[in-house]
């Protein structure tokens, strides 16, 4: 590790863990943290869930949504994905001296029609206003308390033969976002995925434990987060590249950009991996709630390579996905 | 209003109160945020109370403490106020290209601290990098959940002839933290205040409804927060200047830098309106509690001048205070 901070910390991938394993968890070790979901169960009266997300994404307008909406739904995914229900959320404003206000209305509404869809209250809040050239605009902290709902998701839970689902189409937010900061002025109908995963997560709760993990793969892509899953055990996941669905405009920006689509960021899909007995009704139950209709069976676990994601090519080739390891993706929730 | 954020709208007072009013309650409007109090009260199972403090100090380091142990004890406090006994944080940090990673390391250091003396824990968390100049080092965000220990805390409670307590010397963080930020050069023995208030709100629980309300005083200090009880009310608060607890060393820092440390932020204080048969049970709580010894009754709740904070002078004069109006103390804490 350098002894200063670089954007490399920032991506998600090995560097942003380097930070979490060498300085964040000696440092505040507990069970709930150590877990390392994207959300905490807590003890206590009602198994609450809670989590927290800052938003500094560059440009802070995108086809799809805004950092508005983004920071509502990153925060209420990610309680989902640790099996509550979201019901409350707290809102950290940073602004930077300058923004106009009208932007600020803006974003506010955003959050109010995201929190209205995603069914949470936004009931505490902060401002801070730093001066120019100290900030970037407006970054956002939310963190959101939910009720258990899901009990037990846990990578633990993995076995040799379960399926592995996406909830769609992969890489539409990442790839959005880059091609907006790239300003290149192509028109494309290229569009942020960025929704809330309320709904699809009360409907996935009724396949209770045949589900074992849940995941919404944003900063380092669905590469990265499937790697989380199997790291440092003695399974592996097996991909077939074209089970993976993957929009055409998607392909394209990332071909333009030079990215791939399965390292860009997603802000409205879960991965999850299910018992291969109730493999087709967890894709049913997908399928059937709001932003789950393109949802498909992408891979299996497997004892093949263990700790690894590989990738089964269309040429019938075997590639290792691994971990994000640069900036592939700064700024991007 | 202007048309973009000033340095005043992060101050604390009027124009803070502004973007509040006009822009964040219109959106999100709910019953736990219009309540306005430091943490919202929640529904759900277990009573729980939610807050959150986003923190950009600088300089990052003041004698007394670190934008670490503030990102704690502002949250924890907030929590207290509420009347919560506060029980989890979670833990945003937004870093910037270049930090060096032995900083990061020695505010992991006091954040872990702190958290063991305030007895929470941190339970989840989420690290951002953003570039070069598009931050100033360091920024965190905690939210803290607490279950309700001290239920009904309300200014709606407040009625002609409480007490108004402070647990101690006023305005210490403020003018340590402007003094630090000064660079004057100047030996002093003056330190923020900077402490977790959970086991004085213990305490003080044992007096029940006799608390009417609880406030830190922190950025627009006491007399900010005093103006937010009675404000639109048809109550005054009337302050005795010779009972308001304030260190010689704070004070000649506020005359050096033509402050008021009844305008300067406190970290480790809190105002409490108390029913006055009960006021000097109210205050032997709070003297008995860490952090407390200091603590006075400083003014008295009447109806002499509606939604007004009066001064009653050394010289037998009254003025009036008001809420801090511009950017005094823009960036402390």
């Amino acid at each position: 590790m350098n002894d200063v901070i670089t954007m490399d910390h920032g991506s998600g991938g090995k560097k942003s863990a380097s930070l979490v394993q060498e300085i964040f968890l000696p440092a505040f070790a507990n069970d709930a943290l150590n877990a390392l979901g994207d959300g905490a169960v807590l003890e206590g009266g009602a198994n609450l869930v809670m989590s927290t997300d800052s938003f500094v994404i560059a440009p802070r307008f995108f086809p799809g949504g805004d950092i508005g909406k983004l920071a509502v739904c990153g925060t209420v995914n990610d309680v989902c994905m640790a099996g509550g229900a979201p019901k409350y959320l707290s809102l950290g404003m940073i602004l930077e001296e300058g923004l106009p206000l009208d932007e600020l209305r803006s974003v506010a509404a955003s959050i109010a029609k995201a929190a209205n869809e995603a069914n949470v209250q936004i009931v505490t809040g902060d401002t801070k206003v730093v001066e120019r050239g100290k900030g970037d605009g407006l970054y956002i902290n939310t963190a959101g308390i939910g009720f258990l709902r899901h009990p037990g998701l846990s990578r633990e839970r993995m076995r040799e033969g379960d399926a592995v689902i996406v909830s769609g189409f992969v890489g539409d937010h990442g790839a959005a976002v880059m091609l907006a900061r790239a300003e290149l002025g192509i028109k494309s109908s290229l569009c942020s995925d960025c929704a809330p995963l309320t709904a699809m997560c009360a409907s996935l709760a009724a396949c209770g434990e045949a589900v074992r993990v849940l995941r919404d793969p944003t900063r380092g892509g669905v590469a990265t987060a499937l790697n989380e899953f199997v790291e440092d055990t003695p399974l592996c996941i097996e991909l077939t590249e074209d089970a993976i669905p993957i929009r055409a405009e998607t392909q394209a920006g990332c071909d333009l950009l030079g990215l791939d689509p399965l390292y860009c960021a997603n802000e409205g899909k879960l991965v999850a991996v299910v018992d291969k007995e109730k493999a087709e009704e967890a894709l049913a139950a997908i399928r059937r709630a709001p932003y789950g209709e393109n949802a498909a069976v992408i891979g299996t676990v497997s004892a093949r390579s263990p700790g690894h994601v590989l990738l089964l090519t269309r040429a019938q080739g075997t590639r290792m996905l691994s971990k994000l390891t640069g900036a592939e993706l700064p700024r991007i929730c």
